[in-house]
């Protein structure tokens, strides 16, 4: 734990999953584990299974109106939910779904300068019971794409935002989040040692100590990511 | 193993990262855990870490031209890349990257069909040296925001195709696959027993049995996704 715990406050996230074991690495590894490291993010798992209904702690029930598959039943989620509420009274609930807003920079940004902490869902199977949209403040997706699951986008979300908290990257990173405007980046080709391997060579310009030339060539094959 | 394995060719996706750790809840659950088990894919981690320059493993350096942060080097890349291709030479090489091809549907449908194998590399630190790009069929993205390495994309980007892998799935999900087109699905509010809960009633129209009625009421709702 370094110093700054006892300065900065320590951003909570939780995720409501049926299926924890994927964040262990997730959450232990890199970026996010150097973050709860230094104090500056706390990240636990709720199993919804713990919730279910009955001696076989059901979680899922077929749809009404009929339809192929299973959704996700009201009452784990709603007591999930008011479980990860009783630690965390203030924090905000966000639904992994198709039908979320899209995540973006300036979402990730905006969502650090909250101040808020997160309670997330991952839904799973075909779905989830609509009403326990009444519990939830946003609803997120992070792509144009079909998932398994919210837990790869849930860990999606939780990186994005975490490491853009003041300290969390050393200023060694600062330098490229400074680069995004309007959630947009300019990223360049880079090298480094060394300067030939298997013969190619880095470009000469970098090698030459011409400061504006150096700049001159990376805005050129510059790209908007 | 189920019978599936001597009937359908194995998938296979090798992911080069320095936190391999991060994979093992991961391919170890749900979806991909059952892909695995029933014959249809296989993944498998490669530590850049042993692939690291001189006593003390090194796999990164300082930029050419300036600039903070350090680069991925060039032999540890390489190698690691070579090594996976020696374990599958006919499998296509992924970078994941900033300035990559957004990911979509679309995208996720023609890699699953392609019957092509993977080995994706997950940039780390600020970037990495561009000659791995000689060694790369593909560059993608997930979506239009930053995060701190390459192992979540390549994550999601796994989970989006071999949930497409025919049988993967059961019959249940065919639907929802199939109401794609364009990297479009429409999705529609969904409900499951109770009928009430917490004062909230499922639509009596769902508990109406008139399929008409029913089916129009779900197109009414839907959100394209």
């Amino acid at each position: 734990m370094s110093i700054h715990s006892t300065l900065v406050e320590m951003r909570k996230f939780q995720v409501i999953t049926l299926f924890p074991e994927m964040f262990t690495g997730v959450f232990g590894s890199s970026m996010m584990w150097k973050a709860h490291k230094d104090g500056y993010a706390e990240f636990s798992t709720i199993d919804l299974r713990e919730f279910g209904v009955g001696p076989r702690r059901t979680v899922d029930d077929t749809p009404y109106g009929g339809g192929d598959g299973m959704l996700l039943k009201p009452e784990p989620l709603f007591a999930a939910v008011e479980h990860a509420k009783q630690l965390d009274p203030s924090a905000k609930v966000v639904l992994m779904t198709a039908r979320g807003d899209s995540w973006k920079q300036a979402t990730a940004q905006a969502y650090m300068e909250s101040g808020e902490n997160y309670i997330f869902i991952c839904g799973r199977y075909e779905g989830y019971d609509e009403r326990i949209t009444t519990l939830v403040d946003y609803q997120l997706r992070v792509g144009d794409y079909v998932l398994t699951g919210g837990e790869l986008p849930a860990m999606t979300i939780i990186d994005s935002i975490v490491r853009l908290i003041p300290g969390v990257l050393g200023g060694s990173e600062s330098a490229l989040i400074e680069s995004f405007s309007d959630g947009e980046t300019l990223e360049f080709p880079q090298y480094t040692r060394p300067e030939e391997f298997r013969g190619m060579r880095v470009p000469e310009v970098l090698l030459s100590g011409n400061h504006a030339a150096i700049a001159a060539w990376r805005q050129e094959h510059s790209e908007k990511a």
